[in-house]
């Protein structure tokens, strides 16, 4: 049974191990730095479709089945996928992954979704409730375009806030297991709504929310950022990222150096040009999957927070004027099983 | 620790009760059949708001707020939150409950989001990941029409099939206890897809998805109809109602006496003029948390499945032609612990 600490965090009782993960991406995620961690990389982004939905779909298809190869299994020995994504409708998930027909949980939590995947992955398999368990996400740059700004074709005018959807999914299997990495424990995210109305600056609208869910993981647990190797955020970018730091600056405590953030990792800031960072469900679950899961597991890295954030904006909502309220799940992922 | 039994079934092994429950609703559903169940009822639909969309986020916060004072607690009282709602991005949720400040798991199951809350909170109240979980979800017709068909100012004509999405919200509590309900199992559900492209007959696309939930449930468990007082689905109206019965002739079942459809019965048939029946997640939310848990706390209902049914398409995938997707949760919900 899962031991309850604090106010939102949840420690594992048993050994709850990411078994397997996987990673895929787009053209554009497959030329930046990590691109050669990527399972999978398709050179337009098409994925074999006609539409970019149905490329999305099928990107977060071609996940799930190389997780499924990866961890040896077959499709049926899943006990359930939780999953989801930005699209109205999470259709980028149902229809990616009903092909595999299996027991499916449908999640929203915008670009937090990876994390509140994980973590109630964890929490599943923790109880027993499920054995093999995957949880998977993806977005893609022309999806997210055409439904929250423009068509493509439209060709506007990006502002310098604004952040670079990620064409990426990442999907891992979660189970008991005594190999690396575990998952030690979560903290369930609170929406946190500072006000902010600029839809081309989610990561001043995110940043109080992962500052929210970290600072609650630290009270609750005890520990502080020395614990920890990395604490990593989703797509904060290059905004979010330092208002982030600035929130932590106020209680005295210094994250600079062990601050990662996915939305700033996924591309070259020099050579691609994505104005303050990457962004989107496959950002963060891409960066996971195909980078600090196999460094957790390789002993590279022992111990590390990952907070991915969501904006739960919606284009009707900034339409209306209203703010953006946003979320973000952690989860301690360890190269130690722990007492 | 939860016992998992065959492919999707996980059976409580502690008392997971649902100890209060509130239904809010619109204008309506006021005079429907059961209109005299509802907490509370508004009178203009609006909510007190300027927008349908603000109207639907006041809605679920006062199902909340109905429920929080009905278990007679502080809203701090709450482990976590488990909810979603059919707009976009779920910003009825999102707006609707960001006051109370409470860790939150976004899902979204379409009109099943109620089946797959009750049932995830159920899962993590066993597990003793949480005290006090709420489950809440909520539908408007008139946001639901904006974003799904035509504005109401441009008088569409509705098709005989269609349903009439429901002005409604549910909310729960689950925890452990020792008072009826008790859930005592959940099953959750898988996509399924028979190809049916009409949205204006959800009740044909949703069938297929609630006789595999409810068909996998007898299969793992070992039950069969009359194990059970009801098995109620979500709002499959009267298309997708007798779908289903037939589908369960195909088997030799008859579930015909004890099938009851929450579409069906919000509002009056004949005097209401809803074509098919209603629908939405409000419809399914409001039936469950007005009409059948106060029946069986009361015990004039002892074990009911409640399986809420989804169709997981939307606007952009209808018009790219794509086929809708279904899914269906399901709880055995009962008025006796069991052994």
């Amino acid at each position: 049974m899962s031991l309850r600490i604090g106010k939102a965090t949840i420690a594992m009782e048993n050994a709850v191990t990411v078994s397997a993960f996987a990673a895929v991406g787009g053209k554009k995620e497959g030329e930046g730095p990590y691109g050669s961690r990527f399972d999978y990389i398709d050179t337009d982004d098409y994925f074999g479709q006609k539409s970019f939905e149905l490329a999305e779909s099928a990107m977060q298809g071609l996940a799930l089945q190389n997780l499924i190869e990866k961890r040896k299994i077959e499709p049926a020995e899943l006990s359930m996928i939780i999953g989801g994504d930005l699209l109205d409708q999470c259709i980028g998930t149902s229809f990616g992954i009903s092909d595999f027909n299996i027991p499916f949980f449908g999640i929203y939590g915008a670009c937090s979704t990876i994390s509140e995947g994980l973590s109630m992955a964890s929490l599943l398999t923790d109880s027993g409730a499920s054995k093999i368990c995957a949880a998977i996400t993806s977005s893609h740059f022309c999806t997210a375009e055409r439904q929250y700004r423009f068509p493509l074709e439209y060709g506007g005018q990006r502002t310098p806030t604004s952040q670079w959807t990620a064409t990426a999914s990442g999907a891992m299997t979660v189970e008991l297991g005594s190999e690396p990495p575990f998952v030690r424990a979560v903290t369930v995210g609170t929406i946190v709504d500072k006000g902010i109305t600029d839809a081309n600056n989610m990561g001043a609208a995110m940043a109080p929310a992962a500052y929210s869910t970290i600072s609650r993981f630290f009270a609750d647990m005890g520990y502080s950022p020395e614990n920890f190797d990395a604490i990593v955020t989703g797509d904060l970018g290059n905004v979010g990222s330092r208002l982030l730091c600035e929130l932590f600056d106020r209680d005295g405590v210094n994250i600079r150096e062990k601050h990662l953030d996915c939305g700033r990792m996924i591309f070259d800031q020099n050579g691609q040009d994505v104005h303050a960072g990457g962004s989107g469900c496959g950002c963060a679950a891409s960066m996971l999957c195909g980078y600090f899961l196999p460094e957790i597991r390789a002993g590279r890295l022992k111990n590390i927070l990952f907070a991915a954030t969501g904006a739960l904006l919606s284009p009707t909502s900034s339409q209306q004027g209203m703010s953006i309220p946003a979320i973000s799940h952690l989860a301690w992922i360890s190269n130690e099983r722990g007492e």
